[in-house]
Parts: C-alpha cells; sequence; structure tokens
C-alpha cells in the first residue's frame, strides 16, 4: 500500500471524506465491543473445567509431606505444587515458594516489605529520601501502578528487539544507589511480546548495581504462552546465570497459572535464592498461616506435572493462535506500508503493540470507544501514564470471540487511518 | 478438694514424692501428643467434605452479578458471599469485602496499609517516631507478633470476665495519640472464652483517641462457635454501636471461615465504614486482581445462606462438647480447690486459658513436654512472648482425639500438682 505519508493535500482530503463515511456507517451498527483485557476467553476456560472434578468428598486429601491439606500446615506450598511450579520456572525446587492466587500480589507484598523492612538487612525504603525504579517502556500497567503507590519514582528505559536497553541498564544501576529494582516481563513481554535475547538476560545476571538491595523484579508471566509449537521463543534461566555470575540474590522471579487454569483462582509463586526466601518466610510467618493447599492439590492433581502443563497449554495456543492471527492480518491488510503506524507479530503472550504516528495514540482510542470498541488507554503502557511520544497502544486480542474480534480491529483499523489523515493534514 | 496451700511441709514433701512417682510411670509411657494448636481435629474436617463437589466440571459457575467466576473481574467479593459472610458477622452487606484465605492475613496488610500510608490520609506511620497499640491480655500471639514485626510498641490492658479493663482503655486512648490500636477478639477470646459484655462494647464504640487514625482491631474469629446450644454468648454488634457512637470509622472487623469450612482454604473478610473500605479497595486495586472467586461461590453453594452455616456449626459443636467437657472435668477433679491455680469455662471458641500459681507457668510446661506432651508455650498469650507473672497457660482441647485429650490433660494437671508443690515447698 501507499504511505500516506506520500499522499498530496487533495489525496489526504479525498482519503478523509471516504474514511468518515466509513466511520459514520460503523457508528451506526451501535457495536459494544471490549479489546482491552488480557482476560482469557471463555472457550480458554472451558479447557481447564475438569479441575472441578479433581478433588471429591470421598478423598483422602494428604499431600506428599504427609499433612493433612484441608487443615493449617505447610506455609510455603505443598511439595508436589512446587514440583510443578518449579519445573514451569526452569528452577530447582528448593528455589520456589507457593502463594495465593496472584503473582501481582506476590510483587506487591515484596516491594511493600522492602518499604518497610528493607531487603536482606539494607535501611527500609521508607527511611530513604529517595528510592526508584527502571522501568522498561512499554510495560505492564499493574507493575508502574505499585511502584507509584509506594512512591517510587519510575526511570523509562526503552525497549528494543532484544529486551530493554541494557546499556542504559548498566549505567543507571551502577551510578544510582537510590535505583533499587527493574520491572521485566522478560518472555512475550507485555505488550510488546518481545522476549530477552541471551546476551540482554547475562548481561542483566552481569549488574554491578550501586544498591546492594537492588533487585531485578523477573515477572515472567508468559513463561508458557507460546502460539506456535514449532516457532518458539526461548528464555534462559536467569537464577541460574545470576548465581554464574556471582549476584545469586539479585533477581526475584515471579510466575502464576493465572492464565493456565484460571485468573484468580490460580497459583503464583516466587523463585529467588535461599537468602531471599529465608526473609520471605520469616514475613510470611507473620503474614499468614499459609495458603489455599487444597486448590494446590486440585492443580496438581489436574496436570500431574509439566508435561501435562504443556500438553493443555496447546489447547490454550489453538484458541489463540487464529485471534493473533487475524488481528495481524487486518493490521497488514489495513495499514501496512501506510507509514501509519507499526507492530510486532508476537510468538506468545496475551498482546499485540501498536505504535501509531506519534501524537495520534490518544485520539485513535477515543475515535475508537466512540464507535464502541473500548481499547487500553492511551499511556497506560507507560509510567504514570503518559507516554511521551502519545504513540503506543496495547491491542488484547484474547477475550472477544473471532467475528467481534474482526470488527474490533477493522474499526480499530479504520480510526488509525482517520487520525492519521487528520495529522497529516494539519502539519500540510 | 483442699488447698494445698494449707498443707504443711511433711504433707507437701509426701505429696512431692507420690507426684513424682506417677510423672515417672507417664514418663515411661512415651506418650506423644499436642495440645497447643487451634486446630481443627479430622473429624470437623469430615464435616465439610461436601464442598468438594458443589462445583462440577458441568456447571455454569456465573455469579449473581452475570460475572464468570472462572475469569478475572470483581475485586471486592461476589455478592452472594458477601451476603453470606455479612450475615454471618450481623454487618450490612455494603460494608463488607471479601478476601482470600486469611483473617489474619487482611489484618497484617491493614497494618501495613497504615505503615506506609497512613489512615485515611493521617501520616504514615513509618513516618511517626512511635506508634502504640493496646494488647488485652492473655491474647492471641499472632496479633502481638504483626505488632512487633512492624516495631509497633504494645500496652497490656488486663482482661476482665467482661473483656478488657475500659477504663485503663478510655484513658490510654484519650491521652496518648501515638496510640493508634487494640487488638481485641471480642467473642470467646483467646485464650480466655471471654464474651465482652454490652457496656464494654458500649465503651468501645464510645472511646474518644486522640489519635484520629485510631482504630479497633475487632479480630471476631469465633462469633459462631459456641458449644451450646441453648447457653450461648451474645456480643452486641460493634459497627453499628460505634455509628449511633458518631465514631463510625472506628472500627476494623475481621472474620474468616476457617474454623467453620476448612483452615487454609475458607474465606476471610473485613467489614467496615464506607469510607474505610474506600481506602482498602484502593489499596486492593493496586495489590492484587482479586481473591478467589470459585472458592467464595463453593463456599456459598455448600451453605446456601447463614442458616445453613448456624446448622453446619452446630455440627462442630457436637465433636467440640466433649473435648472442652473432659477438659473441664479432669481439671476440676485434678485441681478443684487445691488453689494451683484458676481457669474459666468457656461456651465457645477454641481455647481454656489456665492460670497456675506466679511463677509456675514455664516449669510446668516445661515438664509436660519432658513427658510427651506439647502445650503452647508459656509467655506466648503476651506481648513479646512474656507474661509478667508466669502464670497463663493456653489450652487447646480441639485437635486431639478425646482419648488422648484424656491423657494428654491428666498429664497437665499432674504437672501443675508437681510444679505447685515445688513451689510451696520452696518458700516454707
Amino acid at each position: 500500500m501507499q504511505s500516506y505519508k506520500e499522499l498530496s493535500k487533495e489525496e489526504l482530503l479525498q482519503k478523509k471524506i471516504q474514511l468518515e463515511e466509513e466511520y459514520k456507517k460503523v457508528m451506526s451498527e451501535n457495536i459494544s465491543l471490549d479489546m482491552s483485557r488480557g482476560k482469557p476467553g471463555a472457550d480458554q476456560l472451558d479447557i481447564s473445567m475438569e479441575m472441578m472434578d479433581v478433588l471429591k468428598s470421598t478423598d483422602n486429601l494428604v499431600c506428599e509431606q504427609g499433612v493433612d491439606c484441608r487443615n493449617y500446615g505447610i506455609l510455603d506450598g505443598i511439595k508436589e505444587a512446587k514440583k510443578l511450579l518449579a519445573d514451569m520456572s526452569e528452577v530447582p525446587v528448593d528455589n520456589m515458594i507457593i502463594f495465593g492466587n496472584s503473582s501481582l500480589n506476590i510483587m506487591f507484598d515484596t516491594v511493600s516489605r522492602s518499604v518497610t523492612h528493607g531487603v536482606m538487612g539494607s535501611k527500609p525504603w521508607c527511611k530513604l529520601d529517595k528510592v526508584k525504579f527502571l522501568c522498561p517502556v512499554p510495560g505492564y500497567d499493574r507493575h508502574f501502578s505499585i511502584s507509584e503507590y509506594f512512591g517510587i519514582e519510575m526511570v523509562n528505559v526503552p525497549m528494543t528487539v532484544t529486551g530493554p536497553d541494557m546499556d542504559m541498564v548498566e549505567k543507571l544501576v551502577k551510578e544510582d544507589d537510590s535505583i533499587k529494582g527493574i520491572w521485566c516481563v522478560p518472555k512475550y513481554s507485555n505488550p510488546q511480546g518481545i522476549t530477552y535475547s541471551d546476551e540482554t538476560v547475562r548481561r542483566f545476571a552481569r549488574l554491578q548495581p550501586a544498591a546492594k538491595d537492588f533487585r531485578i523484579y523477573w515477572d515472567n508471566a508468559y513463561g508458557v504462552h507460546h502460539l506456535y509449537e514449532d516457532d518458539q521463543d526461548y528464555l534462559i534461566e536467569i537464577l541460574e546465570e545470576c548465581k554464574k555470575a556471582g549476584n545469586p540474590d539479585m533477581v526475584y522471579k515471579f510466575c502464576s497459572t493465572s492464565k493456565i487454569s484460571f485468573p484468580g483462582s490460580g497459583l503464583a509463586a516466587i523463585a529467588t535464592s535461599e537468602p531471599n526466601l529465608e526473609e520471605i518466610r520469616k514475613h510470611m510467618t507473620i503474614q499468614t498461616i499459609g495458603h489455599d493447599k487444597l486448590n494446590q492439590l486440585r492443580h496438581v492433581l489436574f496436570y500431574k506435572d509439566f508435561d501435562g502443563m504443556i500438553d493443555h497449554m496447546k489447547k490454550h495456543a489453538e484458541i489463540l493462535r487464529p485471534k493473533f492471527e487475524m488481528v495481524l492480518t487486518i493490521l497488514e491488510r489495513e495499514l501496512g506500508g501506510t507509514g501509519l503506524g507499526e507492530w510486532i507479530s508476537p510468538k506468545g503472550g496475551y498482546f499485540i503493540s501498536f505504535d501509531s504516528m506519534e501524537g495520534c495514540a490518544k485520539e485513535i482510542i477515543k475515535k475508537c470507544k466512540e464507535a464502541g470498541v473500548v481499547m487500553t488507554p492511551a499511556g497506560a503502557t507507560y509510567p504514570y501514564g503518559k507516554d511521551p511520544h502519545d504513540s503506543n497502544i496495547r491491542i488484547a486480542p484474547t477475550f472477544p470471540n473471532l467475528s467481534e474480534l474482526k470488527k474490533a480491529t477493522e474499526l480499530f483499523a479504520l480510526c488509525v487511518k482517520l487520525v492519521g489523515v487528520n495529522q497529516l493534514l494539519e502539519n500540510k
């Protein structure tokens, strides 16, 4: 397709009239769709329904350690659940703690604990004048919300196709001891679907932070969420790399089954070094009597082992693949070559990241909304909700069904063109 | 029985020989029993086993609000779960937030939030030189652990048969604005089984704390845990009383189903005023995507309504009644009139509180342990683990079966006598 940027004013005006007519037509359809949220569709939840039946009233619900899972006992997870999630996380079982239903909650509590109690003997962050976190952008809004809630200053680090700009990360953490953390979604990143390269991971592991209490917040939310069986990204394992690099305590690795079994009713876990685990357990001993062991047992009995989970993930992929491909096909068909936007084709994860021309994202999302399609708010992928280029838009193709998704993506592409043409006209 | 205090030295020496022989005999039996923990017995868990079957793989798991409970959505609990726990807590449904599996976790997070963010606009506690909590004693060790973990200074307030010494509570909170909270187990208190009188509750509601961010931490853990159908304690409802007294925001009321359904796999909740709830929701929005709605649904489907829960509690009572009665019978038979200890016969809850002669508790527990019976450590019922009288012992009769409990209580009574005789002899 011809680049819109090369069109004359007259050609653009003609496009504008045509696009506005199309938009008016869609408006009259009174559609109401949602492409804003990284939620599994109902068909994805259906494939886990047999998990409802694995615990029965007649069963003996004693775990491997001989503890009755119905009663108090076992603070950090039953052994078989640790095994399952350790295999999923590619870490030794002894490095795992199983929590409740939300890895976000673990991250929040980890930051909260650092604020009130410091990190392995460091000064509590609430006693410091300034605490900063590095935030690869675009990134996950809920990470940024946690930082903001605790008054942690966020520093943007641009993403590249191999992960965050590591020159910048290395320099900043080495120079500034108020930098205490970095938020990472290292595999099929939110929102771009980028997987950190081997070199990026190794450079992370070899960081030389000025702050002893600097930690990498490694949110491996999409570690097993491939779209293709024969074309997968591979991420090297950071705990082991950190150990090899002489930084064994530098990383907290988070995972959950929220998008494997049931969001809100899954298992979440942290993997980290023994000294970090010791500190976490000390905190947990005060905070709770332990998490839901019956739900842990339920997951173990349903998946049996990590192989069972891999088979299960193939079913998710079968449902998600056509959705991702439909969005990408429409984007290519409607916007390819127009110069109105760029996007990445991810091989897994939950999102497609779209970059419009500078200064267009808010207006595109507004236009979509007016015509009945809710997108993630512009700016959401940046700290403080402020995208300096007003360009990044997160597309979440998982929740709508295929026909809804087609309609929503076509409207989105139409809005990109309409807003793009208007901007180009303004500059003529 | 004759008071040991009236015995002559010779009589005491004779007793001592006889008691030491009995003790030696028990030692030779190599028993190994545990009366330390407020855990339900396996037979109590059995009565909830049908909860395993209420959600089926073929079910439509949509809640009243039309939300698919298997997916993300609903931060503060499904409506029907709120209703069930609101009825249990005797509060309006709109005053409830359902959390995860642990009310202790809610309390911890409530204190943690106050430390990092203050309370409804007050200065965060981490910015204050000193924060104090009042602790009715004897009380619940896990409350004290939370205070200690956050560096909150604890001030003992003696319990009376009608609840904490309210003259002292009123005076202290009025005079000292560093007092930010008080830990209460108002019904069938841990460990004494005391229920606060109407006047006590009303005096709580009418407190005039110097600190605007003072809150009553009302841990109603045993609100429906009666032992007798026809002889129950009654606690008036504090939220309503606080509202009437013009202190609507002064109380956080906690509850859980840990000792109703399954410890660790139940539901926990907070009930408080709308402004407090608003602050909690703001925090939750950052902390989590929401708690386990499937488990909420499971509880609602199993109990149906509060009447169903009351029926269920009768089954617990049938199991627990004989255990409590056995302990009380043995205490009365072995120690009644001896002057070696005092205890209260509770009408509900999970514990029997025993007060030995001053300076004997540690030694009694040591003697029990040497003979194979583990009791809650002496001092555990006091802040910092320090019982100034070395007198209070918490007996937890729920977990052992009846024959174990008989053996353990008889040994306990024997140790009370042995240690008592020794102490009396020392003072002769």
